[in-house]
């Protein structure tokens, strides 16, 4: 609490890592130094971050009148350097109404991907089995300042690969891009730590040091890899690929059933699961999944971990939200069983088959206590015996046509989303009337007809009733087919929009190896490395190329599986569909043969 | 040209029997004794007809300025008592728009029935076998003052049936309803020559008067009826029928070829058609079904004559046109030929077997000079030998609850009709895009998945892109389906729109007829009529009975054939378009599994 400082301005965080300012509230800082442009300190709030330099004075005296605010510091990220002028708006103070960006995404927006740093810090540190913290909307999306909520459903789809989404300022915003990276890093370099001879990322939001890629390129993790720890990536026909769980399991989520305790007074709901492997069920909360989401990902930086559906503070108890959510497990148990690295880890077991309380308490502990994550994650990762070592160019070539895959499948994505959303709600409304309409005027000829009850009018008279009826039943039809195959597409894509937004995270943190090699080769040719400690750097890349290169080979494997076997149940429904009405239409005429 | 007078004002004449007036135009009068506030007179242009007297001054000095107009007399019609208040306006002086009531009718209006005494009127005397009066546009919808269109397309539908069509002011508008029928013609009767015990019916627009059917009904026709003239009803299971044509026959239409005369200067449309009964082809232009349409609409009073589809002054070559209107006219031939009375009559059969331009003229002559059209038709009908008479009530009843059948089912092929048009432009527009816009987004996805060119996603790839293209094609089959179901019901609609149209001046004549013999009866209470005379009249009546609900009967024996066979054709092709929709999905679905 040495230097404090003063807020001049209301300042909204608007990413993790940076905390809000009220006007006039005091602050400790960390230091007086401000890394462009933005200092870090504790607020009156307890709450540790970033905020922009401009918007505190640090009290030496009493402070004067202040001026009006500069603008913040800019968003140092050009990763994505095509930001159109408007996209980057830095924060006002706010006077105006707070802006809400983390809070309510507009469908279609840009929803930032959770970080892993965001749920080290939001996640509650009891233990308790049965507590309410996922009931509570305290941690949801209606806390002002929270963190945003994790989860696929809310946005329309995750536009990072894409320079024209101007809302994304994330988590990765202060990566450079090679090019321009040392430059940029040299000239404050000398303010950090910097024992290394490859110069540091000073940008904490930088995925590649967040997850400590850096560190581990660098050569400063260390840690003690059990076999049973090893995640191995082979050489398969198109490339490196993860080596197949030996073991395949699925598990099958039930149809989740209302608990209460406190004799009544709280309730949640429980899901049944059935682990294939085992055999043995157990039950599980959204907390549960929740908890297990937040160690995967903070354990794996160079996997796409699944997401879980949103979290949900009003109408957690409806059966359109249970049914909804269930369906959403459904497919995260899906690609967590489908992933041989995912499927295996000890978390994961530990949710799946832990059935004793206090062994659960024990092995989530445990869990959290992994000394295998950050830099010393990337220990575990073991590339093929043998096998050579990938050219930096040809990993850089497969991440740009991943990167441009991934911006048109997103866009791809985001539109088949919002046109089948349309398209379903076209059929409830539109169609749905369109036939109940045309259900409804013969019916009413038919009534006109009806006050003509001559023997060779009955029959005929019937069978227009009838045939009023089978398009009002059509309609009904029309209104209720989406249930069947359009949702199911729109499940599917909000799968993929969730993992098409973890990439550029995964790419970051290669981008930023591949980076530290080049570095170092221009080190070594400049005569300020030894060329051991380049080749060191160069080899410990190579096993994150192959990692990264693993995950997008089996990203693009359960795609075609995922994607094949959905337009083949969504084509089936259709089918099924219009074969029923045409039955329905083929017994309205059997109704005149008969007339 | 003893009596001449000039107008006060415009007058637009708005119904057939009046004449329009330029102000300042010179007629010559019939007569100078106005009846209900009509004179009769010849207007500049030689056109015989009404008019408000008090829009004319007699000529016996020079006319001073004149003072405003007074407003027309009343439309002495309340069969239909309930007009509202707005319903009856009488014509203005036109210094502002003319009324445009008879020549353009919004979707919907209502169209005044075309009547025998416009035909009269307005049918050319010319001979030509190819004058161009068809295809010249004097005599069609766009002449100001012109009579209105015959033809069952440009309406919505005749709304006689309801007292609420308030612009419905046409030939029937001054017979009375029965019961304030002898006071109010008792009052203006002794103006008119009164020979009969019964009085006349004064108002020249009444159906029952202009058929004839009123002279025949009073003893006042008098003809030799041939055998082969003679019009025999039958009583049949359900009641009075006309007698089956006992050598039934059809007519086919082929797609009609442009023909062109006066080396190449005028072009018409002709149809070949091929009665079944001569297998003898015959040419016939649009002009010589407008021709017989017009002797038939004089002839018989009692039969709801066919209408043949609207003239049109332009896109007369078309194909849109000339295809619609061939439908319209092989509908118009189907139930002439399924009439027993219509089909067997003269000029029907000339229209079908003449092939001679000389024996042309000469039959057309014949049947313009037929002696057995008016009170002389009346004669021809031939009620079942030893027929019992008629109970005038139950008659009466029989026509309520036609009529209200009738309004029921006029309002019922409105509906239908504005419904099937609607949607068939939905399908045409808002179901085709939905369908093209789910192909769109399916190839929009499926090319950015063609980026990825494994091996194991390229059948894959090929099959999205089908899909995309099958969602397209269906799409655009929903745009074409309408010209095979909706269509075809459409014109049905029409067909009978003209019929129900038809069928008030019938309604019309048959409660004249039970008027006069309700009157004669009293008469003889009252001792005024011999016993004799007034059994005479019953017995007229009788004959009109049975030959309208004859044509009642007719009407509902085809109106079910009709529907039923459009019905069945309706659902086989909406089946027939569901199955091809879902072939198209098995075909996608089945590019999967090669995939």
């Amino acid at each position: 609490m040495s230097l404090r400082a003063r807020a001049l301005y209301d300042f909204r965080a608007e990413n993790p890592g940076e905390v809000s300012l009220r006007e006039a509230e005091v602050l400790s800082l960390c230091s007086e130094q401000d890394i462009e442009g933005w200092l870090e300190g504790v607020n009156s709030r307890g709450e540790r971050g970033l905020f922009p330099a401009s918007y505190v004075e640090v009290i030496r005296s009493e402070p004067a009148s202040p001026p009006p605010p500069p603008p913040p510091p800019p968003a140092p990220d050009s990763r994505y350097s095509n930001l159109p002028a408007g996209g980057y708006s830095p924060p006002q103070p706010s006077a105006q109404a707070p802006p809400q960006l983390a809070f309510s995404f507009p469908a279609g927006a840009v929803q930032p991907r959770p970080s892993a740093l965001h749920y080290q810090q939001s996640q509650p540190s009891d233990d308790d089995w049965d507590d309410e913290w996922d009931d509570s909307s305290s941690t949801a999306a209606d806390e002002p300042g929270g963190a945003p909520t994790p989860g696929y459903y809310g946005g329309g789809g995750f536009h990072d690969y894409d320079g024209s989404s101007s809302r994304y300022r994330m988590s990765t915003r202060s990566e450079l891009p090679p090019g321009s990276y040392s430059t940029t890093a040299s000239s404050a370099s000398q303010a950090a730590k910097g024992s290394a001879t490859v110069s540091r990322n000073l940008n904490r939001f930088s995925a590649f040091v967040k997850t400590g890629g850096e560190a581990f390129v660098l050569g400063e993790a260390a840690g003690f890899v059990r076999d049973g720890d090893k995640l191995c990536v082979v050489q398969g026909p198109h490339g490196p690929e993860w080596q197949e769980n030996p073991y395949p399991f699925g598990c099958s989520i039930d149809e989740p059933t209302k608990q209460t305790k406190f004799k009544g007074m709280k309730s949640y709901i429980s899901y049944r699961l059935l682990p294939s492997h085992t055999g043995l069920q157990v039950y599980r909360r959204y907390k549960h999944f929740d908890w297990l989401y937040t160690r995967l990902l903070e354990k794996f930086p160079v996997i796409s971990v699944p997401r879980i559906p949103e979290k949900q503070a009003t109408g957690r108890f409806e059966e359109d939200f249970i049914s909804k959510r269930r369906k959403g497990l459904i497919w995260w148990m899906d690609h967590m069983c489908s992933h041989p690295v995912l499927s295996r880890c000890d978390a994961f077991q530990h949710f799946l088959t832990c059935t004793d309380e206090k062994a659960w308490k024990q092995g989530k502990r445990k869990c959290e206590k992994d000394d295998m994550v950050g830099a010393n994650f990337f220990l575990t990762l073991s590339t093929p015996p043998g096998a050579p070592v990938l050219d930096p160019h040809d990993v850089e070539g497969k991440l740009d046509s991943f990167k441009a895959f991934a911006k048109r499948m997103d866009e791809g994505v985001l539109q088949l989303n919002q046109t089948a959303g349309e398209f379903a709600r076209k059929q409830a409304s539109g169609f749905k009337k369109e036939y109940q309409k045309v259900g409804m005027a013969f019916k009413g000829l038919g009534q006109a007809f009806e006050i003509d009850q001559q023997p060779f009018s009955v029959g005929f008279n019937r069978a227009m009733a009838f045939t009023g009826d089978a398009y009002d039943a059509i309609g009904e039809m029309f209104a209720e087919q989406p249930r069947q195959d359009l949702d199911p597409i729109m499940d599917l894509l909000a799968v993929y929009q969730g993992h098409l937004a973890n990439f550029p995270d995964i790419i970051h943190v290669q981008r930023g190896a591949l980076t530290k090699v080049r570095e170092s080769k221009k080190h070594v040719e400049e005569g300020k490395m030894e060329l051991q400690k380049a080749s060191d750097i160069q080899e410990r890349c190579n096993i994150i190329s192959y990692a990264s290169l693993a995950e997008i080979q089996h990203f693009h494997k359960i795609r075609v599986r995922d994607f094949k076997s959905q337009m083949q149940h969504f084509l089936q429904q259709q089918i099924t569909f219009f074969q029923k009405v045409t039955l329905k239409l083929e017994e309205a005429l059997q109704k005149y043969d008969a007339a």
